[in-house]
């Protein structure tokens, strides 16, 4: 795509649907994944439990359950609720299947043109987030007998639905942002030797959940990881807190996935204790000139594999290639990892309006005791980008 | 069963695990639920995405994706990566499952002598739990195919594993316990008017986060749900935070749910702020009687059904039966809810030493503007019971 065939502004959310069931011969596409609910309704579960038909010509309909609370479901669905919760009814996801059955035939729409994604696999939580979701084995079958099959062409199409965020959707992921920004100021404060890299993530997560009740939050959590000095080499690999205390001369890494109301923030920043050791100097100076080259990249028009390659490059003048082991981002917004394609070596695909993406280069090096990551969710505007994850008056390091 | 035929202490995790394998047939079972790989194990997965084969005749082998934390990984254990984590593996699930299928093979074990579970309904979560765990959807079907099939006999009979604790699995839910109580000391500690139930939750959470790297703590991590005045009368629905501020005579109810090293406690305390107001006094009272009359009675031998009757029978005294909407009880440690029987109405089945069971009963009152919950997790001992959650010199109320 070149930048003159962009389009001025992304379509809403009812026409990017309405356009992906006619091109795949739907009448209904059955949601139950928290993100799905969210981007097909703007209604987050706190269950988990809750399951949506979305109708190419009629509203939708949303099954809770009898348990759910009410204060947040959107209008303009037909709410109906299931017994999941009651005491006296031992199989209440059977009464949820035939319901869902049941209006699907109200509807006369056959099972050919029904879609639905059966897997959970890396999609967002829902608010009650303890366990996972309460759907038993076999639930997901007994939906499939409803829809087509195979779905495979229809849940590929279904992915690219998370590509484009309308401008509702980019406020809630700005608020998103806004929330974890306030989350990282709890990180920045409490940076001093001799804290534990557990205490200083405890101090940023209670930041961010402090935020609910403010600015139309109902819903606000945190995971924030905190790998100080050697534990930050291991940050490309898995990220965790653990109880080390910071020493002068650190490198300090905090990886945070941020949910504001069902809509994620994925940061991540490296900053030093006092003055960084030599030793690790040089990694943070080449993280944060990569990053910020492939975000200054980042406009309509532009590949993955192009941006990708403007930070990859910066860390191979350096001769650090081989410690940049991961991809320098990904989609971001419906889920801490929205599917769709990734910015990689190679990828051909191209950037448009309304997409979210992280620039997250990385450099771990365990023979120097250190590693460094800076990552920031940039929107594609129109005309460039917008670091939706910089916000005027914090410190962002 | 009655007392005398009580076994001394329960068996341990490899008898029990031995002697459900050879019941039901089975030479090897295949577990890749947090909880279960825990349970069978020891190890508590990062990502969430390792597999264990528990073999009848030989050590275990652990799959885990090469990007896993190898620091917690218990002695004794076959290790075996998969390229998960690995930027040029389009596909690691379909590795993950030849590798299985390979070691099968090789062990000669036919598919009609290997359990699974195949959905991750209400498990676990794993350490790095900020997205639902990455399984796609086919892994589960594609490793069925490995397996005996239909599961149903064998799957109840493994959920029965999960009711009897060994005295090192008692010891780490302990320490669970432990660790919430540090968290509820938050709780107490905050109770004020015109703070906000989001930060009374938060300073809760911030607690058990901080208790990483103290006693061999490697993963701390509360879910704190707060509920004050009108709206603790909705926690027999639901449990959350919301930005409403703490009013004298306010009933505040505290969900917790806190997972230490992979293990699980599931706390509720209901306090007053200051002195309740007269409507919701009566509330209180009758709850902290109930559970006190069902705590006391928990010893081996007595049914599920007469344990639920004793809370359900001071709370029917009072004339507020209908307010009590939930179950009494569930077993709880390597789960947030642990399947098996619930103490419940009418259930006959008997507690046995080595159960460990939260007594939770609540009642619930919109038109007095509050509810109230008081649950502990309760260890059946061989003698009679140990409460878990009241630790020596904290307040609990």
């Amino acid at each position: 795509m070149t930048a003159s065939l962009v389009t001025k502004s992304p379509p809403s959310r009812a026409q990017q649907i309405r356009s992906f069931l006619q091109k795949n011969d739907l009448q209904a596409w059955i949601a139950w994944r928290p993100d799905e609910l969210l981007m097909l309704s703007g209604y987050y579960p706190f269950w988990g439990a809750s399951l949506l038909i979305y109708f190419a010509d009629a509203d939708p309909v949303l099954f809770v359950p009898q348990i759910e609370p009410r204060d947040h479901i959107p209008a303009g669905l037909r709410v109906q609720e299931y017994p999941w919760g009651d005491l006296k009814c031992a199989d209440p996801y059977s009464v949820l299947v035939a319901a869902v059955g049941n209006e699907l035939l109200k509807a006369k729409i056959r099972p050919e043109h029904v879609g639905l994604n059966a897997s959970a696999a890396r999609t967002s939580l829902p608010i009650q987030a303890a366990e996972q979701i309460p759907m038993p084995e076999g639930f997901a079958g007994q939906l499939s007998e409803l829809t087509a099959k195979p779905n495979t062409r229809s849940q590929a199409a279904f992915a690219d639905l998370y590509l484009r965020k309308t401008p509702e959707e980019i406020q809630a992921i700005r608020l998103a942002n806004s929330v974890a920004n306030v989350g990282l100021q709890g990180f920045f404060e409490n940076l001093q030797p001799g804290i534990v890299e557990a205490e200083v993530a405890a101090a940023v997560e209670s930041a961010i959940y402090r935020q609910i009740g403010r600015d139309g939050i109902f819903h606000s959590r945190g995971w924030a990881m905190v790998q100080s000095g050697a534990n930050s080499a291991h940050a490309g690999q898995f990220n965790r807190s653990t109880g080390r205390r910071l020493e002068s001369g650190d490198l300090v890494l905090i990886e945070l996935a941020t949910c504001v109301n069902g809509y994620w923030s994925d940061l991540t920043r490296t900053v030093p204790v006092g003055s960084p050791k030599p030793a690790v100097e040089q990694i943070l100076a080449v993280v944060t000139e990569a990053q910020q080259a492939a975000v200054d990249a980042v406009r309509p028009g532009v590949s993955a594999g192009h941006i990708d390659a403007l930070a990859r490059d910066k860390i191979a003048a350096q001769g650090l290639s081989s410690y940049f082991t991961h991809h320098t981002g990904h989609h971001v917004g419906f889920r801490y990892h929205d599917p769709g394609f990734l910015i990689l070596p190679g990828e051909s695909a191209v950037l448009e309006p309304g997409m979210v993406i992280t620039i997250e280069p990385g450099v771990y090096v365990p023979e120097r005791g250190g590693g460094a990551r800076i990552e920031d969710n940039v929107l594609v505007t129109e005309s460039g980008h917008e670091v939706l994850s910089r916000i005027e008056g914090s410190k962002h390091a």
